[in-house]
């Protein structure tokens, strides 16, 4: 029940920092018999991936998965399932000459403050390379998906400034910030080269949708549906915010505009966002999140050393400009894990139905 | 780990329906020598009892808080809280003309999907009734926090479309709408009074904060604070966001405009909302969500009956015009539960530390 | 996850002390539309119930179950069972005077150090009445138990001196101490009359036998089937021993002994208990549990008081002579609970599997 | 919450199967800045690694000890600790022609039928290598219960029929079977030789004994410090049976003999195994299990293949005649894992009095 733990029937527990020796996870309870190979983790590892777009880091890593466990003869077998991603191109000398300080933005103070100790390098277990392990775990997660034709698919909805109006599933893989609108993405590129001039950074809104999901999952009152995916989101490094279907917006409408009328064909418009009561109502998925900008900036910023002494703070690492686009398959493999979880929750109950 | 559980160290199950013949909860962790009688846990639910706004329903319910075990001469004593308040004035009747049918916006039926099975009075186990549990316990938390000095407290942000903008804390419970500002009350009253006079409802914006929470809790990777109260928050029923700190906003701004920089004294701002990679930070925690409006409205609605039947449905009966502000301190309470519960998880590591 | 819950998909939380008001369980996570009434509870509430056998106290509770929530028109709806017995029949009066004694044997002294405060009233959360839980519990788990065809029944192997050699079904429920063997019920009798005389008491053992389980049940490698059970059982008050099939006889055999023979009709003989590996095999599941003497005697015994000066003890309270055989239908219970917990988690991998 | 997990806030999941790549295990929770480095865990590594004793296998593995993550500057940081030991001497080819049989007593049957699909090499997951996982956490609790001064061995009390009554704590280290009575070692080695002539294989009795374990420890009422203790015993696999101090014998006791009578400077006996009512009370924790005899013999038996074909069968592999004494150190592992776990839940109580 510690907190490097995630889920209930379908539980995974990531492992590992920055500029150790490896990152990885072991899943419990994976269903036995799933079609499962390393090159099915590769596949949505690489997109995590640094180098991908023009926000991401330089830093090198080919972040090859090795699966350790669980898996005999390409099927998984129903026993723990071990993943493991080693660390080659960590260069914890640059991180050195910061060891003594605290990054604004950052969970050097806080760590810190918790543990009375942390591993430094690279910001430790607080860095994004955590995600690493959820990554991967959200490819079993997916695979166990695919199974049951559930379609998990996520995107750019605002970089910066810049916010995507249209959706075009098909753009998405065609423009770097994998936003679903290759015009929003013209002008984000447009947005992110001027920052990166300035030694500043952006944030943005990532938006995961889900196709195909059964009625019927979530366990009310508290291991809601929405529940859990705004935990699941929220516990991502950079996420400030989590929203579903009209989310905030649905603060203003009035009950008559907000929900959704029911016909025999189904919802007639979806502000739910797929989930009512806690429940998932058969209608598509939607859930964004507001992802903060980097906090590793250029820029000289206001901070303290561990001595509390004020100092002044520059940083000049290999980083991202943004979490986006590398944190969308983040977002999305945490979906995948909670879906997979309460898909399997609600079988326990379904096996008992005579309806 | 079924649904209705909350927390790991200070653990609640909630139980009870709507027009059952009670609701209740057991909480399973509470520290020993605790002070608690039922004036404690009546003072908290008094507040989230109907009657109090002219958003709120005519239901009239003593909702006289029992609590039959966990308590010996005014002390807890470390074994289980059990806290139940009868279902008096429950009129199953006014359902019976819509119990085959399903109410747009509520979780008739997707309670009916799942279970195959639902108990249609008064909206069952999915009716706002339920909060009375989560109350009755978050008054329980509130009594440990007070011991930990630890103040939380909620108000309306916005109602409808009137944004509170002033913030004032002795202004709270001074208007009905529990706004932290008297001119946006005066504002929000006329928009209830004509949305009331259209048989329709309104959704809004809740802020709760916690001050002197100390630095440290917060369970990385997963069990983050914000994680923690995003998922607690998000379980609430006409909960559709959430954001800590800057939220939203955060994803427009550049690095060197959301990084709080740190100083000798604390952090100069606080768009962290008192949280940094999921610790508390020693700063305010600041949480906001988003609360659709009521979907209970006396327009007319298209809908289907449990014969998948096109129907027209008109609701009646006596429902508030909009959750807020009976929600707030179930809002609240959601927060001190999360608050309590992280503070015992972080005693565990303090106890082993020479630092 | 505090002390107080048991189980992973059918989890009970028992509440209550045996002088407060009320004691009893939720039901949390109970599949949906499984016939339930009060009756099907009371039934096996009153094979706890004192008074039933020479053996046991003279306290009269007439422990009625009511069940206030989780229950539609006589069916399971999916949502917490919460289930209440009150306390009427309690004399704390006469528990005052060793208010300030620590009963040897008893957990007082325990239960003090551990809270630093305690309900000293009849033993307050350490009594044997907060077993009333787990049998309410047990009997709801029995109902989804018959659904499945499962039988679980319990008798008594040994009763002080006296073992049972022979097993007769039928003869179970025709003496008072639920032997499955009368002539070693007859030489129980003796034995209880002579202690009784003596102001002593006796301990046994108590055998629960589960037919019908299907194979597959039991999470490896650390909730296999066996290693739940052990929990289940040693988590009982008086029980110092749990042993499955062989049990303690199989640390003495050789392998040739112990193996039990695969035929393709089934296993040649059970040494096993129905168990291998953790997961059930199909055959009778077998468990046996050693219950202690009751430490509630009229002998003089040295103790101490709060004050750690040396006192005398004689008690005189209405006690049991024996723990058995009210125990018995507790351990049944128990067993119910793992079983079922166990049925559920397997389903969820059934419904994964094509063969 | 899925089967490989073990523990609430010390928290362990094993992974690996016996002829994978490797096995190992990942512990969420440990305090941090415990002293730890590998030579710590490999000291108790090499106290299971076969070919110690006459009774053990031939199977040659160096099994060292990898920390892969949690541990910084020989210290540990709070984060996961991650262990892992490579397989190397597998030889699965000596599996192959009983690829299609289910040997008796072992889990072949029951894994392939609860899974539909099995690891047959070794055994697979259901193999007692799973154990060097418990045995390197063991290992890490062992560094936290020495900075607590508690003191956990084990011993072998029994081997097929030679049972040790002599009690000599030096003794256990000179003699290869682990015995604390150099005398009954002779006996036992007596009968290994002749048990292993015969191409058979024996069980045992191990005992673990805890010293110095505060008072306080245990969360009744499913959560006592016995029940936990029994899980964890009987989650081993050939383990039949669990028994906490006077055990089965106390059974057979009056209260009067079987009561440990209090006296200002502790219990005058201790036929509770140092705990009451689930909650360790300052003595010594006794605790004894009952081990099978190993299942794989050379002596031909009767069984069938996974077509229910019947089948004789006779092992030759590399295995043990006893998985005593290579099992005393994961029984002892075992122990402390529990022990830990509930010394971090007591801390949070703890903390909490003023007393």
């Amino acid at each position: 029940m510690s907190g490097n733990c995630f889920g209930k029937l379908f539980q995974i527990t990531t492992w590992g920092e920055s500029h150790g020796e490896a990152v990885g996870v072991v899943i419990d309870g994976c269903p036995p018999k799933i079609p499962l190979d390393e090159a099915i983790v590769q596949e949505m590892l690489d997109r995590r991936r640094p180098g991908g777009a023009s926000t991401s880091t330089s830093r090198k890593e080919s972040d090859t998965a090795r699966i350790l466990s669980g898996v005999f003869e390409n099927k998984t077998t129903g026993t723990p399932i071990m993943i493991m991603v080693e660390n080659k191109d960590a260069k914890s000398g640059a991180y050195k000459s910061i060891a003594d300080l605290y990054r604004p933005g950052h969970g050097d103070i806080t760590y810190q403050k918790k543990y009375g100790i942390r591993d430094w390098r690279g910001g430790g277990r607080a860095s994004a390379r955590e995600t690493v392990g959820r990554v991967a775990a959200g490819a079993v997660a997916n695979a166990v998906l695919n199974q049951n034709n559930i379609d998990v698919f996520s995107f750019t909805k605002a970089l910066g400034s810049t916010i995507a109006e249209d959706f075009d599933r098909n753009a998405i893989n065609q423009n770097m910030f994998l936003a679903a609108d290759l015009n929003a993405a013209k002008m984000m590129e447009k947005e992110v080269v001027e920052v990166k001039k300035m030694g500043d950074s952006l944030g943005g809104i990532v938006e995961v949708r889900a196709l195909n999901v059964p009625t019927g999952l979530g366990e009310p009152v508290f291991d809601k549906l929405d529940a859990d995916l705004a935990k699941a989101l929220m516990s991502i490094g950079a996420v400030k915010g989590v929203e579903i279907g009209a989310g905030f917006e649905a603060a203003k409408l009035r009950g008559s505009q907000n929900n959704d009328p029911i016909t025999p064909e189904g919802f007639a418009s979806n502000n739910a966002g797929g989930i009512l009561a806690g429940i998932s109502n058969g209608d598509e998925i939607i859930v964004r999140v507001a992802v903060k900008p980097i906090p590793s900036i250029a820029i000289e910023q206001d901070t303290i050393d561990i001595h509390n002494k004020p100092q002044k703070i520059s940083i000049k690492g290999r980083h991202d400009i943004s979490a986006i686009p590398r944190i969308n398959v983040v977002c999305e493999a945490m979906v995948n894990l909670v879906i997979v979880d309460h898909l399997m929750r609600q079988k326990v109950l379904q096996s008992k139905r005579d309806d």
